[in-house]
């Protein structure tokens, strides 16, 4: 028998497929065409196939690449520019005069640019986005070599990209239309917050996503503040609102969920709704911590996510898995809650189930794309190796990640960023620095 | 008038002093005999000194040593050997057993050995250790560069190392004896818990510790449970109980102190006792979170700790700065507490100060040691940069450290470790992997 052409033969020392969970030693992903289409022993390959590529990974932990499944990537250019301040001040004083005077399509390619450089350097494949101008986000990440989903965002008040609110709808679906032939980006519709966007517009966007069949994702319950304004203004719990607005589903991402008592989970685990935690930006924010063991108890899908680089200040999901599995131990005070290969699930599975592309990334399965990342085990850090989970998540960090693969084309190469120009990134990064402070 | 000889020049980019807090640009520090002798603009050394060496450090923050003020170094050989289990089943079952029939000299300085490297590669120059065997540690960590204070431990139970609690007194007595001509070994005596060292014997170390001017270091309020059996054997809680043994004062070290209420707090400040925070290892294992916003506003000196290798799962002070400032925010909800710059601090001067070694290090200040790292900002992770303080704590990490210096001599260079032989350590990490495993 002949052995089957294949594109390209990765060779893990350690191969976390995330599902099923079971580490494997020194056996070999083959891709065709950007899809995985065997997972076997290293041993076996040459009497198979016969692939044009191979990259020898047999000191690295291989596993799917990991899925940002919240950021505003073009804030990365106001990363550290105002911290330790309090949430209200942070944006009145600091963010929002800064947008407004500065965010345009420019803005947002440059910060993107920035910030898919810094994902990708730390082994991040995929990232729903929400920011203005989401089409030169698109343009950066796809450029960089990213997998995207598009937070479409609409809000009521007026800025450099839309008027009001409609004008927001309106551009976005201008967008999905212009950019819907990538098979790397997919869309959703990201109206801001419930405190940004009136019921009917609410309603609206109900209408447009059961239509077009997109997701729907929004900031939620990320401050007591909010909750208790919400339930001032509306009568019920912003959760609660969204419900009888016919908002919530299996299409739905509360994005935060930090402030979220029994009834609210309980709300979103009847729907099968997702749940993206980003528990640095809600630490730094002083936000507070959300119950992510009690959701993972009612069987919530819980996503991980960096959120913006301006209340982060990094777009780092190894830094994101080790938080979220120590916070919900330190909070429950038990060391059982939330293990390492569930934390790294949320962070590959769990955020590709978020963004609906559970059918195509998240894992390492026959069938799936070859979203892919390598980290480096041979450090001191990282030696000695009992259990590679464990590594990812309490020990590695994003310094460790040697390789990326999106669709099988290796994005990041021994460190090395394949597609974008770090010295002209950088020369972006100063000149808004000094536009901007 | 003729330059003054100087050992060392460091140009630095940010020069971060931590007393006085200002950040500075463009100054050097100059360095002869070990000791910093100026703090100066770069751009006045050529005129006033002739430095032999000279570092380049423009791109970079520089700021003393980080001082890791909790460690068990020879514990890296155990890294990630049981996660996610609660605490006395993770003693009980996993660690216990195999330091019964492992532990020797032996594996205590290798495994020192991998702990040093992995310290120094973080930015760590100084750290104080409690294990057995400690002057095994003591030739590693020197060996290696590092400056420490070696906590000689003291328990009622028999090992390898002594047979029962005087056998540990004495035994570490003398190793003080031995090595006390060393001026980067410090020492401090270490009842490792109150319930594993009796009255009798905490009341003898209080009496040498006072006749030999040694500080006392010990585990203290780590878990609720410790806290509740305290009270069942002896109907106060250890604190009061160590308070009334007359431990307490400016030379004691609280450990971990997770589980203070409000009067634990106030007799710690009353002795101007200091308290090591662990956080990374208080939540892991389940421990709980220290309140340790209220000792900060109690006048209390917290220092960072990493705890050992096992229940961390890693020796990195950037990452305990991080979570000790994000988790500070999340619990009292306040965006303002614990800002960046005080967590630098603490892993600094607040370590100097907890180790009783203020005169000498824990700030860039002219008299004393040039105990000093440098911190390279020019990747995309740490661009744009607005405020040094903030990129140190919530941006970078241990993989930045690119220099370090312990009394002018260079350990790290550019990376490379300068008296480490890192295959070699990797040799008995892996030789020791398989022992343990």
């Amino acid at each position: 028998m002949n052995p089957i052409p294949a594109d390209l033969q990765i060779d893990a020392g350690w191969l976390l497929r995330v599902q099923p969970r079971a580490p494997l030693r020194a056996h070999s992903v083959m891709v065709i065409d950007g899809i995985i289409v065997d997972v076997l022993p290293t041993a076996d390959v040459q009497a198979r196939y016969a692939p044009k590529r191979h990259a020898d990974m047999t000191g690295h932990i291989v596993l799917p690449g990991l899925v940002n499944a919240h950021c505003h990537a073009a804030m990365s250019l106001m990363r550290g520019i105002a911290d330790d301040v309090v949430l209200h001040e942070w944006l009145q004083a600091h963010i929002w005069p800064r947008e407004a005077a500065h965010v345009s399509a420019a803005f947002v390619f440059d910060g993107s640019l920035l910030a898919a450089a810094e994902m990708i350097r730390g082994g991040i494949t995929a990232c729903s986005d929400m920011y203005f101008f989401p089409d030169a986000t698109a343009r950066a990440l796809r450029q960089s070599g990213m997998r995207v989903q598009l937070g479409l965002p609409i809000l009521e008040f007026p800025s450099a990209y839309a008027p009001d609110a409609d004008g927001y709808l309106q551009r976005g679906l201008a967008v999905r239309d212009s950019l819907r032939d990538d098979p790397l980006i997919s869309f959703a519709l990201a109206p801001h917050a419930t405190y940004t966007v009136s019921d009917t517009m609410f309603a609206r966007i109900v209408t447009y996503a059961e239509e077009l069949g997109l997701p729907i994702q929004t900031h939620l319950h990320e401050t007591a503040g909010e909750v208790a304004a919400g339930v001032a203004a509306h009568g019920c719990r912003p959760l609660t609102r969204l419900s009888g607005l016919g908002a919530l589903g299996p299409a739905f991402m509360a994005i935060h969920a930090v402030h979220c008592n029994d009834n609210d989970v309980a709300l979103l685990a009847g729907h099968a709704s997702h749940v993206v935690h980003c528990p640095s930006s809600n630490l730094k924010l002083g936000s507070g911590i959300a119950p992510v063991s009690a959701m993972l108890s009612r069987g919530i899908n819980v996503a991980l996510g960096t959120d913006g680089a301006a209340s982060n200040n990094r777009l780092d999901l190894f830094e994101e898995m080790r938080i979220a599995a120590l916070l919900a131990k330190g909070v429950t005070q038990d060391a059982t809650t939330l293990p390492a290969q569930k934390a790294v699930e949320m962070a590959t599975l769990g955020g590709a189930r978020a963004l609906g592309l559970e059918a195509a990334i998240g894992s390492l399965e026959v069938g799936k794309s070859a979203d892919i990342i390598a980290v480096a085990v041979t450090s001191p850090e990282l030696s000695p190796i009992f259990d590679p989970y464990s590594h990812l998540v309490y020990a590695a960090g994003r310094a460790d990640v040697s390789h990326a693969w999106v669709a099988g084309d290796c994005i990041l190469d021994d460190r090395q960023l394949t597609y974008c120009d770090l010295s002209a990134i950088l020369r972006l990064a100063q000149h808004w620095q000094e536009k901007l402070r």
